[in-house]
């Protein structure tokens, strides 16, 4: 079941068991905070957009009857995602699909989406970028083989009317992000950003959109803190991880 | 000094005496936030727009040697703040234009000023509205003379290039604010949130653009609560209002 580096890690708060590896993959916090920020539909489809080893819909399995199907170009990566589903006996719920999110709308088809779920790349591809010299995590945190604009695009394309798209990304790419969206014709909703600690800039934002949604209601929800005063979790995080 | 149903109110923080009414207009907190919100330049000028009873400008002058200049459409309110310059004096650093800011580019220099700041009316002009019944309070909150986009042309055109714009809001125009900065080429840098307490939705942003800007290092500033657990002022808000 393990390849040569690779274990299994569990996220407490759901129970999954998640096969990753130092050297390949492995989730970060961005995709328990991804996974925990839509209300997810109750049934209908889920797509989970550049999946890597397929952590943030595997989380949010436990949420939802939903299908959840993840889309990841990465062999190396879908071929561990795929290993977490049976380990997880998840088979009837959960696909994993190797493919280029260039092709999803080929293999999903258009317009039935109920939400896209999506932890891009956050760097943009430049030619002076520092690259992490591993290509596994260089292509997961760079846009060398896709771009903000193209996984709005394809999310746009997969979404149904009133589908939804919930994103995990950097704040100095807000502006990106809000463009793209609104090229896409996705009404930005509801938007949450994450600050390290108190008195700290944030470093991460949560963003939802609406297909062909009305442009008012935008809301700024509640702060959310990584870290107590003491560098402790905070009581939010902790809950996302461990349980309560 | 005073007319009928006008009183002094003091700003501890800064030593500062205003002349309001309760029927009139009364400097609100954002006032406060926006005055403390950006760095204000030691010297050159200051524009404040909107500037209602002059409160903004006036707190500014205590933390900095530029010139400002308040510019406000309301006879009843600029009179007010006129006087407020008088019993501060402060008649070397302020002035008060009572102006229409459509006409603001006339009697202040365009590409002069350092840093403009404005707390406009925050409501849109609908049919359906429902007004305050006091005609200066309806102005002063809702876009009667006046549209955010109006507000943030005549900035840009008041303002040097580098010259900054600071601006306080609601949320829910955010997304507005934006567009019309981009129309306005000002580039939005710095954004700060404010909730009313831990676990609430913001309630108000802050936020500061730079004329011809460079659209990278958009920032999201650490979080700011208004209120605490106990339902006192913040301790961030207490220093604003009392000083430290």
């Amino acid at each position: 079941m393990l390849l040569s580096g690779e274990r299994i890690d569990q996220l407490y708060a759901d129970g999954i068991q998640i096969i990753q590896s130092k050297e390949v993959f492995s989730f970060s916090l961005d995709a328990v905070l991804l996974a925990n920020f839509p209300n997810l539909p109750k049934s209908g489809k889920i797509v989970d957009l550049c999946a890597g080893n397929g952590a943030v819909g595997l989380f949010a399995s436990q949420k939802t009857k939903a299908k959840i199907i993840q889309v990841e170009l990465q062999s190396r990566l879908a071929d561990m995602g795929k290993r977490s589903i049976t380990l997880n006996k998840l088979e009837n719920q959960v696909e994993m699909l190797e493919l280029d999110l260039k092709e999803a709308a080929t293999v999903i088809k258009p317009d039935s989406v109920d939400l896209v779920l999506c932890n891009p790349p956050y760097f943009k591809e430049l030619p002076t970028s520092i690259k992490n010299p591993n290509p596994y995590l260089a292509i997961a945190r760079h846009e060398i083989h896709t771009s903000l604009e193209e996984v709005i695009t394809v999310s746009a394309k997969l979404l149904k009317t009133n589908g939804r798209l919930a994103m995990v990304h950097r704040p100095d790419r807000f502006l990106d992000i809000l463009h793209a969206m609104e090229q896409a014709k996705i009404a930005p909703k509801r938007i949450r950003f994450v600050y390290p600690k108190e008195g700290r800039e944030a470093n991460t934002l949560l963003i939802e959109g609406i297909k062909h949604g009305k442009k008012d209601g935008f809301k700024v929800l509640p702060p959310l803190f990584t870290y107590d005063e003491d560098n402790n979790y905070s009581a939010e995080m902790k809950a996302m991880l461990y349980g309560n």
